[in-house]
């Protein structure tokens, strides 16, 4: 047996309880730079650490296709883990409270990016259209900063 | 009076003095994950900081015209400074080793990165083809994080 997930529109205030949007729209900071050639969008999320470092990574996803079931989640606990795509790439963020909750479905589109916050319950990356590459910034060092969950129930993401 | 710089292909070795190239082509530690979905490409830059935190901001540049003159540069004393193009954006890299050598001038193309190192001295960014949006990882946090020096030579960059 599997319940549907509802898609819904990624917005700052609706994945503020896992973490920050990476996107120009998402910036409460905007001030012009390099005498006015460049705006900056500050600190659209700060990296969170627990001992370690920060280090930038690339992934290159490959595209799901939709319906996708949704049976595993993992988090971090040492640290955030932030995604962001380099060419618009849309894709999916799925997140829960806990294991036991009900996933939420984020669809990220026109660039946007997220920032899961240390210890936020998230799926493994979902990229959509042609897939492609996502810049990565998580924690490197030290200890075990994975935990996977099995969900019990199935989950189901349809178009 | 001024002489021109050369503009060099960016590539890890010739770029190393001065940081990390942020791309794929560049990555000594490649594995899958997501069971086989995605690839990654591990740990390309390390974030440097000397306290604070690092963060995760966008710049929306507008494009430069070249020829170009090259009249300053500045440093951030503690922390790395990482910029990615978001869309593709080609680029120009101007680093030194210090304000009174050669600036050197290096063209990001294919969506390359970089992260200048603690204390490299570089140049704002100069965006070429119609600008856009790079994302910045780089240091906030309390401290004197920008030293600018004006150089005695003009340098032209001329496409």
């Amino acid at each position: 047996m599997s319940a549907r997930l509802a898609i819904e529109p990624l917005t700052p205030e609706a994945f503020a309880p896992f973490g920050e949007v990476i996107h120009a729209e998402a910036a409460r900071k905007v001030f012009p730079i390099n005498q006015g050639s460049t705006t900056r969008f500050h600190a659209l999320a700060k990296v969170e650490l627990d001992g370690g470092a920060a280090a930038i990574s690339i992934a290159r996803a490959q595209p799901q296709a939709l319906p996708l079931a949704i049976r595993m989640l993992e988090r971090h606990p040492l640290g955030s883990q932030a995604f962001v795509p380099l060419a618009g790439t849309r894709w999916l963020v799925v997140v829960a409270t806990s294991p036991q909750d009900t996933p939420r479905v984020f669809l990220a589109d026109r660039g946007q990016g997220v920032q899961y916050r240390r210890g936020c319950w998230h799926h493994p990356l979902i990229a959509l259209d042609a897939g492609g590459d996502f810049l990565i910034v998580d924690r490197v060092g030290a200890g075990e900063n994975c935990e996977e969950a099995v969900l019990v129930g199935e989950w189901r993401v349809e178009g």
